[in-house]
C-alpha cells in the first residue's frame, strides 16, 4: 500500500467513523435541536447516491465507506425528524 | 458525461453544498449544543485529509469539493468550540 493509498484509507475511515459519536450522542440525548434539518436531509440523500454510484461502479472502499456512513447518518436524520 | 459520472457529480455537490444550511443556522441561532465535537473535530480533520489526498493525487473533483466542505465544516467546528 503506497504512502498515497494510506492517506486516502486514513481519510476515509475517519468520515466514516466520525458519525459514530453524534449517533451516539443524539440517542443518548434526544437533542437534536442545533441540528439543520436540510444539512441532515441532504447530508443522507448524497451519501445513499455515493453507494449507488459504488454499486454501479463496482468501487469497493466507495460501497463499504457509504453504506457504514448512510447507517449512521440516516439514523440521525430519523432522531432529528422524530425530536425535531 | 456518462451517466455514472452524472451520478457521482450529483452525490458530490449534494455532501458538499449540504453543510450550508448547518453553517448559516449556528452563525444566526449560536446553538451547537446537539453537536458532537468529536464528531466535528474528525470529520472536519478528514476532510482535511481528503483534501490533502486530492491535491497529492492531482484530482481537481476531489480537491474542489473537500475544500469546499473543508471551509463550512470548519466554520462550524469554529463555531461550536466557541458557542460549547
Amino acid at each position: 500500500m503506497s504512502g498515497l493509498e494510506i492517506l486516502g484509507f486514513v481519510a476515509a475511515i475517519l468520515t466514516t467513523v466520525c458519525w459514530l459519536p453524534q449517533a451516539f450522542r443524539t440517542l443518548r440525548t434526544k437533542d437534536t435541536k442545533s441540528l439543520s434539518l436540510l444539512t441532515q436531509s441532504a447530508f443522507t440523500l448524497g451519501v445513499g447516491l455515493w453507494l449507488i454510484y459504488g454499486i454501479l461502479a463496482g468501487n469497493a472502499p466507495i460501497i463499504f465507506a457509504n453504506s457504514v456512513t448512510f447507517v449512521l447518518v440516516a439514523a440521525i436524520l430519523a432522531m432529528k425528524l422524530r425530536y425535531g
